[in-house]
């Protein structure tokens, strides 16, 4: 089961020919969600060669324009290409308004549901469980209510406690529900619990995305141990105060708020239009944490340990 | 001075990797005009060399998306980019509302006066109008209200009726202000009016854009004798009745419209995405208009005669 993050747009406020605003395609088990929708996405979509139709979830960040002014057009184009299976969209308080207003002024009644969940600003939770995934919010520092979001990919299977079994007598028939966390009444009506006959195996895979922030260590602790961080890196060390009044984060910061987290890699992105490439962050931030890199419009990245 | 089109964009409601929405700038004179501002029109002016920074006016069609989603973003960037200039956009109810509840959710206070108008409904007038230029707007047929806008560069300079200005003893030196189409009040004390010792130099030009529309005859009298036509052809024949249900045009209904309005040129766009290319259109619209032509994303028309 895949796990592969597509970066639709790695840009900040001002798009610029080669950086798109804010959107990132996760592909996560037999789910698709979308991370922030900022102007062109649809078009990322197309460029990319990406089905835009397959995406079952939206998360918005927060409400600045390089994050969802994409929004209402995505709806639009999913509509007018047919689609009728509903959408689940998780934002901040004030969003669903902006999309109404904008479907109510067009006359247009959209071939599929559009369910859109508001969160609280400070809180953290789960935003949508199944048995493959779990998606998780918690509050970042910007200048408006702003979210990150994790994303976990659960257990493909879990490792049988062989001796176990074998001692209480458990069919073989049976192992395979267990493994895949399944509680089990065999034929002798006994209730068999997966958590007593297997371990955790240890391949759970979690991916944290935060954009945008300033620098804030309260994010540590809901990122912890992740496997991949992607953190927004909009400024270098030389326009820290531009960083500091923007409430946005460089480099360097994020480097530290990975290191300290002990993240597996580090993703960074929302770069200013001032810049021509990300070498100058990637420096920076590998002085701090050494498993950086600055993300491109189109990078394909697999989550894995 | 010149009167120029760039085509922005010349797709219809779903953007294809070739066409992107709607949008077009006109440059006429002096000023500088936005028609339609569909999703991408920011990127757009930067992939085509153009400075959105110039603008002095955004005329908005209507409210289907593919003609405004990309207007809050434009808006943002110009600010961004540090923009103190007010701006003045034209268009229908409702276009305020939408624009002020994303500007009110980003928390953002624009370093520059945005200044909507809103134009009621099936009427038609005056936009704005200065020495230079005139632009009018006038209802077209589509599902929501709609409009039509006509641009008019006014004459450079008028024709100077020399026999009677030596007849009446006009000094020379007032000529060229009265060729300018200005009165002048000469050495004696005497009012001279421009309209009394100037001819019609003939050289007025007037560009008018209709999208989006059904084939609606009453659009004929505020087109008529433009030099150009723009006019939505968004089907050809064998779509025509997909045309008449989404209240659009085909390449021969635009053509009908060209010719009965007895225009110059006829250019037209809004092909819809089922299409690779305008080939069919050209050559179902010249059958009933000759000078006839659809219109590609950077192309750049120049408005004469």
């Amino acid at each position: 089961m895949s796990f592969l993050v597509t970066i639709l747009g790695s840009g900040a406020a001002v798009p610029t020919a080669k950086r798109n605003p804010t959107s990132q395609y996760v592909q996560c088990s037999s789910r698709s969600i979308l991370i922030d929708c900022g102007e062109g996405t649809q078009m990322q979509f197309r460029k990319f060669g990406m089905k835009y139709q397959k995406v079952d979830l939206i998360l918005i960040s927060h409400l600045h324009g390089d994050h969802y002014f994409g929004l209402v057009g995505l709806l639009s184009t999913m509509h007018m290409m047919g689609r009728t299976r509903a959408i689940e969209i998780y934002g901040p308080k004030g969003l669903k308004d902006i999309v109404d207003i904008q479907l109510h002024a067009a006359g247009s009644r959209l071939s599929f549901d559009v369910h859109i969940h508001e969160v609280e600003p400070e809180t953290s939770g789960i935003l949508f469980e199944d048995n493959k995934i779990k998606v998780e919010y918690f509050p970042l520092a910007h200048k408006i209510p702003t979210n990150g979001f994790i994303i976990l990919q659960k257990e493909k299977e879990r490792k049988l406690n062989i001796e176990k079994a074998e001692a209480d007598g458990v069919k073989i028939r049976y192992y395979h529900l267990l493994k895949k966390s399944e509680d089990v009444v065999d034929a002798e009506g006994r209730l068999l619990r997966f958590e007593d006959y297997t371990f955790k195996a240890g391949n759970e895979l979690r991916y944290a995305y935060c954009s945008d922030t300033k620098y804030h260590e309260p994010i540590i602790e809901f990122i912890e141990g992740v496997d991949v961080l992607y953190h927004e890196a909009t400024f270098v060390d030389a326009h820290q105060d531009r960083a500091k009044g923007t409430k946005h984060s460089t480099a360097r910061q994020a480097a530290t708020i990975a290191s300290e987290a002990k993240v597996g890699r580090l993703l960074m992105g929302h770069l200013s239009a001032r810049y021509d490439d990300g070498e100058v962050h990637q420096q920076e931030a590998r002085e701090i944490f050494q498993y950086s890199h600055f993300v491109e419009d189109g990078e394909v990245i697999r989550i894995d340990k």
